[in-house]
């Protein structure tokens, strides 16, 4: 198990609320010390992309990873199409970034469905699509499963077992390193009976492409926007990244916290320095 | 699949938020037409056990459940030998009642322990033990999992696989009946990709002792006591349902709702008749 420091953790912009451009949160980002940083769509979209990559990459900063997917499942054919439109413009984007990863946050029931397999079935369709794409581009795609707490409105991909099949199913057998892999949140997955399974099998498949901290608050209050700092609440963090480090991860810990009702309240420089103290202290 | 009449289904006491004595509670749900009730401990702990169970047969009434377990993980050795002690006399009391099973919704990481996995041995242990008082009280225990949202603070037991490998490890060739079986709640199932395969299985192993109904509202406002009236939710009931018919499930269906913002303020009629309604039209 490595002896983390900052330089090898990476800040999820979405961490401190997105109350700034990213222009501004890449220069805090750096001055705390950290070694990489993972923006979001909405702070890159309609902007100049490549501009942008410069001044991450001026900065010290490594891309742990581009956050995240428009919805796949979608209620209609155009809506289907449109999705996967701005997931493609994602993906360029994610190349210029030189991001790790694209993070796939693939979507919940679409419209008033209650036919969570057919979701399901869109995923992997619209999967395969953005795999073709992304094999051409350079970009490796991460699926993330998320809680299912999140299965309605959020993402229909809830386990890691469900995100590793997926990926199994769509590219067998891959020559080199794999273009489908996936990410595993503390906060989505730290409840899953199989985890310690589902991490090695990542592992062992060459699927690891992000690692995601943060820690689940008891008793959560807001089921979106109430996740902890790491060491305020009851995941055992450092047990997780001790499997997934045994299992070879040598990537970035990327902490994300949503939190509207704490973290997102306080200044950046103070909302950096802890997590990089509890980074260095209960990770 | 059966044609669902009132007859064939149950109310969980919870439904009505716990607003009457136990005994109007049962006048009101016999009074409805349906043919089974699930009483909480709360209703009956400290009272003349017998007399309540007369008093439900005298109205028409089975009992398809008796809720629920006192948690069993715990912090010191006395709690978890008081939390036992709770469940044993809850057996003799479910044993009197007649009830169906004895659900047992098993209890999150006590205290402040962060170890789901010493916390899920406790539940083992607890299990094994108290599997041997309700064989000699001719009492069935169905293990229910919880949604993982709930893994924290109410139960460490979040799926059916899990609930099924639990009950094959401890009853692994029952001669009759078993006496560890399932509930299947749709609320806390919905989601889980292996739902088909594990509700077969429970069927295949006899282990299908109760089946709950209740709605996935979106958006979800509270983790605990915003359950949808079915129907008004998300959750394709009915293709749940004819999957645990198909697998052998004949008895009453059960419908739980923790509604404290919606439900729980309307007339207890209101209430039965929506639920009666609801049950021969959309579960």
């Amino acid at each position: 198990m490595r002896r983390l420091d900052a330089s090898l953790c990476s800040v999820n912009t979405a961490t401190l609320g997105f109350r700034a451009p990213l222009e501004d949160t890449v220069e805090a980002v750096a001055r705390a010390g950290f070694g990489a940083i993972a923006p979001w769509r909405r702070e890159i979209e309609g902007r100049d992309v490549a501009r942008l990559a410069r001044h991450i990459r001026a900065a010290g900063l490594s891309v742990s990873g581009y956050c995240r997917s428009a919805d796949i499942p979608a209620a209609t054919a155009a809506d289907f199409a449109a999705g996967l439109e701005t997931n493609r413009r994602a993906i360029e984007a994610a190349a210029e970034l030189g991001a790790t990863a694209f993070i796939l946050v693939v979507g919940g029931l679409p419209g008033d469905s209650r036919d969570l397999a057919a979701a399901r079935a869109q995923v992997r369709e619209g999967i395969a699509i953005l795999a073709e794409q992304a094999r051409a581009c350079g970009v490796r795609l991460a699926l993330e499963p998320l809680h299912p707490m999140y299965a309605a409105d959020r993402a229909c991909l809830n386990t890691l077992a469900q995100a590793l099949d997926l990926c199994a199913a769509l590219e067998p057998a891959p020559a080199g390193p794999p273009v489908l892999g996936v990410a595993v949140d503390v906060y989505h997955v730290w409840w899953d009976p199989l985890l310690a399974e589902g991490i090695a099998r990542a592992g062992a498949e060459r699927r690891l492409l992000a690692f995601h901290v943060c820690d689940w608050r008891r008793p959560t209050r807001d089921m979106l926007n109430d996740r902890a700092m790491m060491g305020d609440g009851v995941i055992d963090i450092r047990a997780i990244r001790s499997q997934v480090e045994a299992a070879g991860f040598g990537g970035f810990v990327e902490t994300e916290i949503f939190s509207v009702l704490d973290w997102w309240r306080r200044p950046p420089e103070e909302v950096l320095a802890t997590c990089r103290q509890r980074l260095e202290t209960v990770v």
